[in-house]
This record gives structure tokens, C-alpha cells and sequence, in this order.
């Protein structure tokens, strides 16, 4: 049936859907009323059609500037700096943060040819002067790419003066230390902190 | 963000994608151009436009009668009995068949209030006559539904004379007799093939 090849073929590039899944859900779509696949239809458009990046910090939002930006309540003087614009709504869910953000829109990996200038670095000088920021946390992630990235952009950062931090590494809350692999072990040992 | 969240709530309904494959999948479509939206939501829409139900079998197709029903090659000797018009292409997948199709519709299911009459079993008799079946193969899942409904189609096609079959139970291809519970293992002794 070529209606449901084509569903399945584009279901299963979705992250974390194979084929099976893809015609799981493709069966169930097909096993509900017409409604919901209508309805899935067009939330699918709206949210490509309503979520924008917001021209400050870079985070999806469906008013420009977002509410993070918009809100008197937040804290100006400390800005996160993140990789992807969903890693905005990852942090806001913890409710720890309640500072304002920065998305890079990518990290550096020469291996795959994206340099600095691939990502959002011109207006990050800036917003940290203009905004007066004492402090920008690098949050992104803890890989190769990450922290090739913290790096170059705590270097960019030296001329402002500001304090720049990055997020802890080690082991996760509820982890194992018979699982932990080697590096994580290593960088649970070097930042350590007092008892 | 609504639309992102709307279009979680949905996804999140479909079988076997929790809150944070909902959110992956949204922030996957989000990342993508708006073409792979689009095309995703006509899809979508597309599957229920375009696939009915057999008159004949009552499986899943584009054209009335199905390919099964209507090709000249199929064995229409032997008819193959399941619950749901999906588990016709998992058998089609397996190229092991090539008789055609009766699609129950359902099982019968006294404790969810599912008797016999919310089934498509009026046809099946008229049909195994007109076609002049040899022999029906009760397909249904292996379940306490699936055989009850077994049995009851079964007593039903006692007055054609035919010949019914049910599909064998017992231990999965590559299955470990350690990880076999005692109901499939009990099967699995009493449906022993001589060797």
C-alpha cells in the first residue's frame, strides 16, 4: 500500500523511530478516526509555521522576543550559553536557572568542517556588554565538540572581563560507579568538592 | 510553547512513544525545513484518505477489492482467519501464504463486552461456500481471546464440512527454553512434531 510506504518511509526518519514503530503508529493512525490525523496534520504545519527563534538569545519561541528575554523577573547579570535551541526548554524545565540564555546554533567540529563562524558568536560579545552580564555559563554539552567550543568561547570572552564557568561533569545522580566509563570516573575525581 | 506542546500531547498518544520521544521527534521536525513538515502532515492525512477496507476480506487497501483478493495467482482453496486488517500484511511480509484473507475485525472479548456479533463472522460461511475453501486457517493471537475465538469460529464452520486449522504455538526461532514461560512450554510439549 503506497499510502502507508510513504507515512512509514517518513516516520522512521524521525529520531528513534524504525521501521516497526513507524508502522505501529502508522496502524494506529489508521485505526483511529479521521480526526486525529487531521489534527496531527496540522499541529505538525502549525508548529513549523508559529515557532520561530527569537532574535536575542536564539531559543524557540512563538513570540519574538521570547518570554525568557521579555521577562522582567529574570536575571540579566548571568547568561547561559547552550548549543541547540531546545537545550533552552531542557534547562528551564530543571526551574535551577533563572538567567538568560544564548543558543550557538551548533559547536565547533573541524572534523565536520563547522568552524566558529558557523555559529551565533557576533552578537555574544555584545549582549554581554550591552546586558552588563557579571557571569556567562557555558552549558554546553560535555563532549569533544563541547568543550572545544566552552573553550574557544571562554577565550573570545577574556577581552570583557566576564567570569565565565562551566557546567560540572562527573557522575549522574543516581548513576553506578560499576557503569561510570573511564573519563567520567576521571572528571568525577578532578572536580571533586569539599564535604 | 503551545504549538510545540499541542503537538507533543498528540504524538505522545500514538503507541509506544512516551513524552520524550514526543519531544525529540517535535524538536527533529523543527530543526528540519518546513518542506519534511509538510510533507509529514499530508502524509498523514493522506493514509486516511486514501486506505479503506476490502469488501471482500476486509484488509487494509487503496482499491476495492484488495491486490489479495483480486489477484488471479492466489490460492482460493484456503482462507486465512485474523483479528485485524494489519495482521494481513504481517503475514504478507513472511511470503510464506498465498491463499486469501477474512478479517475479523476484533476478538471476541466477553469481559470488555465484545461478542461475536461485533465481529465480521457473517460473510466468512458465505464465503467459504462461494469460494469453495478446502480449508480456513484460524490465525488469531495465541491469547485467551484469540482462542476462545478460534473455538467459536471453528464450531461455526462445522456445518460447511471444511477443513480448519490453527496456527501452531510454541517456542519462538531462536527463543531460550530459560526465558519461555510455562504456558508456551506446555504448548511447545504437546504440539511436538515427530522428527
Amino acid at each position: 500500500m503506497k499510502a502507508l510506504e510513504d507515512l512509514v518511509t517518513l516516520l522512521s526518519r524521525l529520531p528513534g523511530i524504525g521501521k516497526k514503530s513507524a508502522y505501529r503508529m502508522a496502524f494506529h493512525i489508521l485505526k483511529l478516526d479521521g480526526q486525529f490525523a487531521a489534527l496531527l496534520a496540522e499541529r505538525i504545519t502549525g508548529l513549523k509555521d508559529k515557532v520561530r527563534f527569537c532574535s536575542r538569545c536564539g531559543a524557540y519561541t512563538e513570540e519574538d522576543p521570547c518570554p525568557v528575554c521579555s521577562s522582567p523577573s529574570r536575571d540579566r547579570s548571568v547568561l547561559c550559553v547552550v548549543e541547540q535551541p531546545q537545550d533552552v526548554l531542557t534547562i528551564e524545565a530543571s526551574r535551577e536557572y533563572h538567567g538568560l540564555y544564548h543558543v550557538l546554533g551548533g559547536l565547533i567540529s573541524p572534523l565536520d568542517g563547522v568552524g566558529p563562524d558557523a555559529l551565533r558568536l557576533d552578537r555574544l560579545v555584545d549582549r554581554v556588554r550591552e546586558l552588563g552580564v557579571r557571569e556567562v555559563i557555558l552549558a554546553t554539552n560535555p563532549t569533544v565538540e563541547g568543550d572545544t567550543t566552552a573553550l574557544y568561547v571562554k577565550r573570545m570572552l577574556d577581552a570583557t572581563g566576564v567570569r565565565v564557568s562551566r557546567l560540572a561533569t562527573g557522575m549522574p545522580v543516581g548513576g553506578d560507579l560499576e557503569y561510570a566509563d573511564r573519563l567520567t570516573l576521571v572528571r568525577s575525581f578532578r572536580g571533586r568538592t569539599g564535604l
